[in-house]
């Protein structure tokens, strides 16, 4: 799967992308990191709140962190590379999908938290573009309605 | 294409895309409205590098510029829309060459250039992600190497 997905359009072949897996005891650890970072920042959180956060990487028994590289870079703007890695985080959704597999994409506040981001071990200069959550679907997503593309197509004139 | 491309992941449902066509007669204009603001960077610009520009829209009949909407939201992070447009690039492609037809994602310079920019008619809150050119392949795309996924791969532990 992560093979499938590391075949994504890639502006001058940077591979600005990593697999971080979250796996097994990893996931109720980062759970409690999160909860623990919530309390931080409120005191006050209740606690169905930080229930929530506890459990919120225990749903599939893998996530997989897909970070991009956004350093500098002479020849390639770092939007490029966040593009590339989405298409990573895309590409993986599809790969455990055709496996048969469950999957969401879900990024969320710890993507974001700085504090979050160290315990993870996250680069300043590297970006947490999505976690990806793959696992045995118990239920089938249901259709959602999808835009118009032509309402969203309009054509270039001079 | 459009509305194979259209079925991306997509945070809160914001469809932050759209795609604006350019085909026919516009593809030629757009490469003089290039090759003039090229020489409006530099006056002393060579000739050739004027004639490349002058024909970048000139390789395939038909290039979809896919547009990122990077405004003010108060719950979805640009970044997460900008991933959206990225995944609609990807998709774009998927689906043409699904349909039999070459295809290649290209941004380059002119997709930053705010004078370019606004003759596009693209809006001080919105992104060009990516041009993406559509026609017959004359040639088959050679394979590149590709990443060692396991060599991405981490395993995060508390």
């Amino acid at each position: 799967m992560l093979r499938a997905a590391s075949r994504v359009p890639d502006h001058g072949t940077r591979v600005p992308f990593r697999f971080l897996r979250i796996a097994g005891e990893a996931r109720a650890a980062l759970g409690e990191v999160l909860a623990s970072r919530k309390r931080e920042i409120d005191p006050d959180v209740p606690d169905a709140v930080l229930d929530k956060e506890r459990l919120r990487f225990s749903h599939a028994p893998v996530i997989v962190a897909v970070v991009a590289q956004q350093g500098y870079d002479a020849k390639i703007p770092a939007s490029e590379r966040f593009s590339t890695a989405s298409c990573v985080c895309f590409a993986l959704l599809q790969a455990a999908q055709a496996a048969g597999f469950g999957a969401q994409w879900l990024t969320g506040w710890a993507a974001y938290d700085p504090v979050v981001r160290e315990r993870l071990g996250i680069g300043q200069d590297e970006a947490i573009v999505g976690f990806i959550h793959v696992g045995t679907a118990l239920t089938e997503a249901p259709e959602r309605e999808r835009p118009d593309a032509t309402a969203l197509l309009s054509d270039w004139q001079a």
